[in-house]
């Protein structure tokens, strides 16, 4: 049960952590406002999640020791929030295809039969909700901009689209956790996430490709090598000094 | 006028990009969401600064002119704000000292003759009172802590305390604020600055270094070569592309 938390919980920090590495290279300050508070939004769910999975497991792990203290095999996010940030127009597009999957999986699990994840899923799915508006103008402000705008728009269509049906897939855990009605069943965000890719990319002027084969494995821990270079420098300061604060 | 407004923009702005440079670096899950989350602060009333200080000119020129395309001898910070993070008990004596200062300036600008400055005030006044909280609580769990933490510390304080003095000495341009009513006079932070900060030491167990020789500078642009860095780093990105978003 508590790993397919975990899977949500590492979908959340290791985009947060991806959009923290804009940080103070935003280009502009407006930017260098928004993306870091997305990332704070996420990694602050990623903690709640840590939390509430470390106490479902019971073996007194608590959130630091799930996100420094794991490999990255046993990181369970799925492979698009570990895509290398690219472009300004591919970040915003990954942000896209994440938050509209999220969205409605939060507003479902606000029916948790877990408290804690109640909890959770009401002030996540206002932030993400926010995260949607804010990356959905982006794509189509550049997708519908100037000739180099759209071309690096629909370069980051082509290179994030596969990673999409990966967030539909329910894992073993996953299924356990739905049967017990702690989380809502992922396939079920579908319709949704369409509607919301297909509103966005109409006003971009872009096209939903077709006939994509899509990459998974991020569930059962098989992952790209940038996710491996990422979390080392992620868990470097606390692997350095456990328990310490440098 | 504006050359007032713009040296504490360019404190915030310089101390928020030092701040986010913690981004995902982070000895916890805590600190990952408090430094960015202080560092958003800072960039908040940067902006707003900047926008009033460019409206003020009269020359054309918004807040991202400001941030990204002056030189290092235009930026007007103080050289506090601009020392490099070192460890995290030096990260944090560097903020209880700004925090410090900044909260009852902010607080007396709540009376600022400019509007737009009180409008800012009010808000960076509740910010900065948690940074000082914040910071503060580190600065007596560090100090009173191991003997490495508390060796850390005092360290920090010998290395920070010589930039403290700057911190209320009022530029030429400055004075003219002052004396327009538009922003409170710096040397009347002192005796606050001095309490808070004696309140701590006695906590952390750490004493206020006397007779230090206050290095000054940054107000007239003379900086460390370590702002030269930072700056090159934080205006990369949109020099590269002026006016486009990467």
């Amino acid at each position: 049960m508590h790993e397919a938390l975990l899977e949500i919980a590492d979908d959340c920090l290791v985009l947060g952590h991806r959009l923290s590495e804009w940080c103070g290279h935003a280009p502009m300050l407006e930017e260098d406002l928004a993306l870091p508070n997305m990332a704070l939004d996420l990694i602050g769910v990623a903690r709640g999640l840590y939390a509430r999975a470390g106490e479902i497991e019971g073996k007194g792990r608590g959130e630091d020791d799930l996100a420094y203290f794991r490999g990255e095999r046993e990181f369970r996010n799925c492979l698009l929030v570990e895509r290398p940030n690219g472009d300004f127009a591919a970040t915003m597009l990954r942000q896209l295809y994440f938050g509209a999957f999220m969205e409605p999986f939060w507003r479902a699990a606000a029916a948790s039969t877990d408290d804690v994840v109640r909890g959770i899923a009401g002030k996540a799915a206002k932030e993400v909700a926010y995260h949607i508006r804010h990356a959905g103008e982006w794509v189509i402000r550049l997708g519908d901009g100037t000739e180099e705008s759209a071309a690096r728009m629909a370069h980051a269509v082509e290179a994030h689209h596969r990673y999409s049906g990966e967030l539909f897939e329910s894992s073993r855990a996953a299924r356990a956790a739905e049967a017990a009605g702690v989380l809502p069943r992922r396939s079920e965000m579908r319709a949704e996430w369409d509607r919301v890719i297909g509103m966005v990319f109409v006003e971009a002027g872009l096209t939903v490709p077709e006939g994509v084969f899509m990459q998974t494995g991020g569930r059962a821990g098989l992952h790209g090598e940038d996710l491996g270079h990422m979390l080392a420098e992620m868990q470097s300061v606390a692997r350095a000094h456990p328990g310490a604060v440098w």
